[in-house]
């Protein structure tokens, strides 16, 4: 009788930032913002609905724990897309959609690796729900980005733009995808985690401090435009030293602009810069910019080159962070060669090396976006409840 | 038969920071900046000067080194100075001028203070050459200007305003003392020297690489001339609340800026910004904002207070800072009150304290303008060299 669904949505990495609310209860953006999805392998929400006319209320289990569903942002996703249903069908309502909902969601990634998970979490809840209502060519990024704003860029896979829109309502403020994930296939993504004892401050918090008292925004928000449409560019002809450029100018001007706030906030720390500052001396020593940083808000890189750099720059970082423990690498093996004598040379903070305390090093690529997974992969047991792991 | 001349001249910092050149030969700023002189019983430079028919050259000795006497910075002084005085005499030039000098400084400050000795040390030459050759009325400020620019604002005492002029030569680009250093007198200063390994792009160079580089400079200099004219307000009337965050804006911006720029510029560190997260906290917990903090290009906080709250708060810098060595306390004595475990609940840096490292407070307030010194303060021996000491 109950009916099952069970989904997988990525994380994704923005590239031009999403930092300010023009609307803080619909979750409009300041500014388009452009990201790119990561692979679901080593990063992703699966998420498992399930409709019964047994079950006498809707619940929600996130990585295991019972959740309260009062949530607005939760409540925004269920009726927005019970809305479009209702659109959709007329008076046609299937059955089903009387029915309570159990909703069990996991993420694979630990949650210590920083990675808002706020994403691909609200994608994979709003994808399922659309599948298990049957809804097949709506935008649902409008829904996703009502639970959280960057989880409307976790719909697609490859490159993706969020358009900020124009609307009052929100209805145009919606994503779509510019390049797919093959579109660049030797572009290599390493999420690092560094150990930090700072506490920052949300993300939303952070954002509405900047737009009350950070005189600067107002000149990133002139100029922020040009630079979206110059990247799009640089991804069109897969040029890395143009991308790199912008993508590390954005970042940079974001923290700029959390710093300019009052009272300041400082996201990245004395390790996040040591990084940022091997890049650049790393450029600078081959000539060339070949590889680049992005920082949400937090205090870990994620960095991006072509596959060709990645051994002798992953091998120049771990010479920075010192002997690393089991477990530290993640995801994609790669090789690191341990750097030259050469070109240690011309690395200007290899003459005194400062550790860098890396935790973690995900290693990954861009990838594909939600998938619908097939029922054996169900997060729910025959009993309609979470399945219990080992 | 010589002439002999000692003078000591102040240290200032900028409250609204000088960063940016329009005009990279003349030191021309790209906004007006506003500072304090520093009270010079912990900081200064003393210069003496001796002109004699005797020398066969000119010679200079900084801090007992013998340095080249050839550097621009050094003849931009040298010939200014010369030109006010050939406009000055016209035909009556005294003979003292055809003479060769001997030019003795020291800074009695530690270097690792990391305090910019160039604005003290060219306020001191400029008012040294001016004594030698009688020059009395004229704006020095123009001349100073030229060593290096924030020396123009340590000829006058209390609050200084530098101009940034108009005029392509630069010959309005000045400093005026705005109040007196009995106008606030119950100020506090604190530079609070953190240890720090980091190497940092000089203000030279940075400056540069922000007007080059930094697309959110333009918005800095569109609203800084406002917060500077609130800043007069704020002084004139003694509104420490309004000062205080004047000025911690005026630094975040600053170094938001610098944030901004390609590849970014990082003079603030990890114990920089937990200072100013501990000031804020305090404000915070107090209700009212009783403490300022403002960095220049580095990563020691200059802290600014009322002397009924310097007990208090620096009793509780020093409780982050751990136990401090013989030696940290320099300057005016201040007594320090352990913080109460009611204020401290207050203040959540101190609910996992991560230790500061402090490693030299100087406690001083403001003060004057250069000094004449008497003969006895000559910094060179009856041979016409530097006097060497114990």
């Amino acid at each position: 009788m109950e009916k099952t669904v069970t989904v997988s949505a990525p994380v994704n990495i923005a590239l031009i930032k999403y930092w300010g609310k023009r609307n803080d209860k619909l979750l409009l953006p300041l500014n388009d913002s452009l990201s790119i999805t990561l692979a679901q392998d080593d990063l992703r929400t699966v998420t498992t609905i399930q409709a019964s006319p047994d079950f006498p209320t809707t619940c929600l289990w996130l990585n295991g724990r019972e959740e309260d569903v009062s949530s607005p942002r939760l409540q925004n996703i269920i009726s927005g897309i019970r809305n479009f249903v209702k659109e959709k069908c007329g008076e046609n309502i299937p059955g089903i959609f009387g029915w309570h909902l159990h909703i069990v969601s996991t993420n694979n990634f630990p949650t210590k690796a920083g990675l808002a998970s706020s994403a691909s979490g609200y994608a994979s809840l709003t994808f399922a729900l659309a599948k298990l209502y049957g809804l097949d060519e709506e935008n649902l990024s409008v829904i996703a980005r009502t639970g959280s704003g960057s989880a409307c860029r976790s719909l697609e896979g490859g490159f993706v733009l969020w358009n900020m829109g124009k609307k009052e309502d929100g209805s145009d403020s919606s994503s779509v995808q510019l390049f797919s994930h093959t579109h660049w296939e030797d572009l290599r993504v390493f999420l690092v985690v560094i150990s930090s004892s700072q506490k920052s401050v949300g993300s939303s918090q952070g954002m509405l401090r900047c737009r009350e008292t950070s005189g600067l925004l107002r000149q990133r928000l002139l100029s922020v435009g040009g630079r979206k449409e110059d990247l799009i560019e640089a991804i069109k002809r897969k040029n890395f030293e143009q991308f790199a450029k912008l993508v590390m100018q954005d970042s940079n001007e974001m923290h700029a602009v959390c710093l300019d706030s009052y009272p300041p906030l400082m996201y990245m720390n004395d390790a996040s810069h040591a990084v940022c500052q091997i890049v650049h001396e790393y450029n600078s020593a081959i000539g060339q910019t070949v590889v680049a940083y992005t920082f949400d808000a937090g205090p870990n890189p994620c960095l991006m080159m072509q596959e060709s750099i990645s051994s002798d720059f992953m091998g120049l970082l771990e010479y920075f962070s010192g002997v690393m423990k089991n477990g530290t690498w993640k995801g994609i093996p790669v090789s690191r060669k341990y750097p030259s004598d050469e070109l240690l040379s011309k690395i200007p903070s290899a003459q005194s090396p400062k550790p860098i305390p890396v935790e973690m090093i995900i290693s990954t690529r861009i990838g594909e976006g939600p998938q619908v997974l097939p029922q054996d992969s169900s997060l729910i047991d025959s009993f309609g409840f979470p399945v219990i792991y080992g």
